[in-house]
């Protein structure tokens, strides 16, 4: 096996973005928890999301979510982020929760629906400038809940319309990134339901136009990890959204549900060089804290991340490929388990020591006092939420 | 095939409940769409709940979900209902929307939340004291999203002293309905996920316990008419909740996804007597007409149900028989599509006339004037939906 | 509502092909059963095949499988074909059955068993010049049972590589049809486990690389008919292997299982043009009728087919687009579910008389004493099944 | 967290019972694939078994499946496997291989298959008596491939009337083990298709029938470690038939698709007291060794089961007690992960070697020369498979 000295280098590099929204209160459609110390603001869930990085020293950077985070001076949220010692990130564009978009977005039959919600995404272009962004992440609530609702060949012309009008207007250093998902909120079809469908989509566009896949996103079975496979290797996959899955698109702490499947996962990217920055793979968290604490999570799920891409990289890749040139069953399913099954937590905590971080991040976290702090100072105004 | 003129008879005692939630808002955790005319009180659902009836004549009852149809006075309540033409049906007890709850109710480790919780069902058979409802229908929420959340094993203990509890306060003639639930909202594990569970549980009560099967409650590819025939086997089928899914509890309208599964869910019910009201078998509805009409939602779920079980009673159960006798595959199955595939839709328009009922209950509510006419009323005030 | 009389001649256009495996024994991994009357040749197996055109006039062709339906002499095999009434169809490959192919075909590691996958498919393409068939089709059972076995970026790579050199000697009339399955027989990764893949694949071959959907190799839950507009809109729907499921790949008679899917894919069909014969799409069964009569079983999945498309024929596209224009779901969906639920069988019945045929083929099929006729002529000999 | 120290006396408790069938070959419908030395008669099977027990200690009983293991002298065979260090032990029956069995066994609607049925079961009895077995464990593949093939209420009846029978004739010491399955053979409904069905057949026969859970049995998504816990808090936790699956009933080795999942389940083994010899539960592997070598294949197995009840052992239960009482959600969980994450082999290979037995068991196999010995001595006779 790999010794984990050899792996540093490029764990050093892995940077996982975390989502401003996760910081604020989530829920299911059957209540929604609030929990002392919510964020009020922008700025204060980019304060939360700097404790990540502060503890972990991988999370540098702070996805937004337009229009919950609109603000009116973006180079001022900017430079409080820097503050903080973050930077900005991915912009993700939300063309769900105006009564407009009941029908759909960027797929609607309506002209009018269909025209705010290109302007929207144009906007979050402008915005993009604002921020210094890269990535613009579309996520689509568009889609049916009974047979016949929609003319699904029609919706998927209107959305390559749409698609192309928003990408006309990239800037040369900035991306369109296409998430796909299985189902919810639409019930019976949703208009970019699989990777297939994004990948089709996003190559019809061009260069600059890649796929996020998003690990809760997919029917029962499906094999993730050769999904990330195909798209690495067709040159498409621009983007992770990290959470895990018991049974629908749960958003729980990545790696909570199924570990084994996080490590074939990031086997796959690194086989595939999508840890190589050239590779141009944005990592990043989109959960839902619903019954935990919520920056505790979002520590848990960096150093999830963080290790089983540790673990992955100890993959001693000439044994495997031995034992798969010969057809040895067992022996190339023992190499990946081999790693797997190594306890990489030492390693890592002599690491981030010697990296001047804490050797236990949720431990120092907890200590630090922070979370306390919080739920005594941000006494009223309004929890952020996914409406706001 | 037996005549349509043999089972009108039977399709006339065919009863059908429908919710009083079903008339106010709802959605995903992604957004809840309002619409004009919803109502804001109890009585304004009601009176929606009531043109169902009207134009069907096959939905009596209305059930009452508490705390969200609390009222002061529920004798009045009744004589509301009496007055449009209906009765009050089941109690729906709610334990999912109190921040007390959000680690459980009847299940939980806090003895405070679960004597709330207690106390609620307690409450909830007083109401139905002053309303005339036979049934507690009790569906939890109570379950774990991360293993080792929950002691699943003394969950199950607390579940079961709690609802010893409430059944030693059920009136003779009351009945205490545990629903289950595959997943949602709990993301790892539910308290009470599947029939068997539901099953031992209420076996352990007493006989005035039995189960409720909710249509959309199971994991994919269950086949839910063995459930209904071993339900029914085992003289524990105590309710339905009516309801179609494609992927998780999408709550559609029943039929709607799948109507070749309700068929045969309905043949089941024939074959086991369910249709006899000695079995005791509770038809209702419980949906989420998130993005459609609410009020014709309603009726095309009855009208579903009714026609559904209309072909059902078609099935000539001695050429199945013989067939099966036989060993006859392709012939045992055709005596089923036979009946699946016969247009009973014209029999029951003329079969409604004959009853004074409209040959076509969807248009002749279209025609009413009465979606038009509560839009128009119904001005201010505050929409009713899951959380009121 | 469209009337019967203004489809007919496009469900005249409705050739159904028919594969010679349905006649022979299969079952599971746990037993096959065989019954009386079951082929010993391909020549019987044609002769069964005749049987269900002949009492259809819905399934002119009959597929065959290579090397199970070797024979020295494919001039002589295309005569007795014609001699019965039915043509030579599309040319399927096996390389699964070999013990070479135990750890792959077109994408193995080892060189010799590739070089054998791909000399084999060679010669596919000789016997389709001898036998006129259009189209050579590729399923392949290549995978892995266990994390690691392989690489899957080599497997995807090597894959290419193969089919371009196959593809290279297509005939100008000729296409290679690229089918694609979730699982099975292989239980961690499929080579071409998805549409997409089967998609990317093809498109990187040539115009005259197509698809084939198979409507039993999806994960649970997917929306089959989605898949279907998007190949049709991508310009890459090859065929249909028609067959039904509730679980895995059962291979159940088509409609058997979900009759309202079928009718939902059919409507895209239509919708996308896939019945017009520019367009290329064959319509295939592939099915195993492991406790059910075979001949029967092939004229009732012939029928299934036939009715279901009458129904999507009849939708009224007019009323369809208008209801989805003004996004009114429950009217849209109406539309749908009015064609659905329309009993078309005594149209059909008249129309296949008014043609020369039986008004009902499975009567007829059973009043011709032919099953009984084999049954005591074919004694001795070998059974066909999977393995010859 | 616990140490391992204080653990170790539990895990020589554990004891995993090996399937004699799993030395023979075995496949999918699609081909077997035969490998050299692969076991001719009950004898070598029981050879190869032995050779389970000789590297991990961990194995010293074989399950025997009749008739595949059927012998003239049972008290030989006894004696034979004592010769080998290893014990007989459960008997497996089978009636999914006759062709009187096509349309059902203990359920069939022909009183003469059913005769033959109970009969074998009867003749299963008496074996026991010679092996001096404890349990006679029931699967049965009887169930329909199409809606209407079987009054599913009446087989439910009939299959209750067969058991009872059957549990009539059991010894004092024995029991009768019903195990239960999703689908397959059966792609419709399955007579014995879940954990619920299960238990309400054996409660109805007394205290001597129990449940067995085959971890590749269930739906999609299914929490099998909840199951385990109920029927271990019902009493009726019979055995398990340890494998493991991505899709359907893969039965690919015991925790190689999750991981994970298989230490829950441990962990509600020991949660439940299952792992107390009084608890009665049977350990017992079933799986199929398609594509990767056999006794290989079982060492894995064995040790899979075994590292994982380590870790399952090692769990904080105070700890983990404590936080679920405090509700802290993050804090149980980290208790359960810190355990799944411990790398216990070192640990179990000292123990290993402090009991005499090889640290690392794959390694001694390998090395001991016992495969290439086999593969040269076993020349001619025909292999063992499902069929024999």
């Amino acid at each position: 096996m790999v010794r984990f000295e050899d792996v540093t280098t490029r764990l050093e590099g892995l940077a996982i973005e975390v989502p401003s929204w996760a910081y604020g209160n989530s829920g299911t459609r059957f209540k929604v928890f609030s929990t002392p110390g919510t964020p009020r603001t922008v700025e204060e869930k980019i304060d939360d999301a700097a404790q990540v990085h502060r503890f972990t020293g991988a999370a540098p950077t702070v996805a937004l979510h337009i229009p919950w985070d609109e603000v009116d001076d973006y180079a001022a949220l900017r430079r409080h982020a820097a503050d903080q010692g973050v930077g900005l990130g991915t912009i993700n564009s939300n063309t769900f929760q105006d009564d407009a978009y009941k029908f759909g977005s960027l797929t609607a039959a309506d002209p009018a629906a269909r025209r705010q919600a290109i302007d929207h995404h144009l906007r979050c272009l402008e915005i993009m400038g604002a921020t210094g962004s890269r990535d613009l992440k579309i996520w689509l609530a568009d889609g049916s809940n009974y047979p016949g609702q929609n003319d699904l060949r029609r919706r998927q012309d209107t959305l390559a319309e749409s698609l192309a009008e928003i990408y006309a207007q990239l800037g040369d250093e900035q991306r369109l990134v296409l998430e796909y998902k299985f189902f919810e909120p639409a019930f019976y079809a949703t208009d970019v339901p699989d990777w297939g469908t994004s990948y089709a989509q996003v190559a019809a566009l061009g260069e600059r136009a890649v796929v996020c896949l998003d690990t809760g996103h997919h029917a029962p079975g499906t094999n993730i990890e050769f999904i990330v496979m195909q798209l690495l290797r067709l040159g498409r996959l621009g983007a992770f959204d990290f959470n895990s899955r018991f049974y629908a698109d749960d958003d729980l702490i990545v790696g909570a549900a199924d570990p084994f499947q996080l490590f074939r996962i990031l086997f796959e990217v690194v086989r595939g060089g999508g840890l190589d920055p050239a590779a141009g793979v944005a990592f990043m968290l989109d959960q839902c804290h619903n019954v935990e604490d919520k920056i505790p999570g979002q520590i848990r799920s960096v150093l999830n991340v963080q290790e089983m891409a540790a673990r992955a990289l100890l993959v001693d890749t000439d044994a495997l490929a031995a034992a798969q040139a010969a057809n040895d069953v067992l022996g190339a399913n023992a190499v990946l388990m081999d790693a797997f099954y190594t306890d990489v937590r030492p390693h890592l905590a002599a690491w981030r020591e010697s990296r001047g971080l804490p050797a236990d991040p949720m431990a120092a976290f907890a200590a630090s006092g922070y979370q306390h702090r919080i739920a005594a100072d941000r006494v009223g105004g309004t929890q952020a939420g996914w409406g706001a």
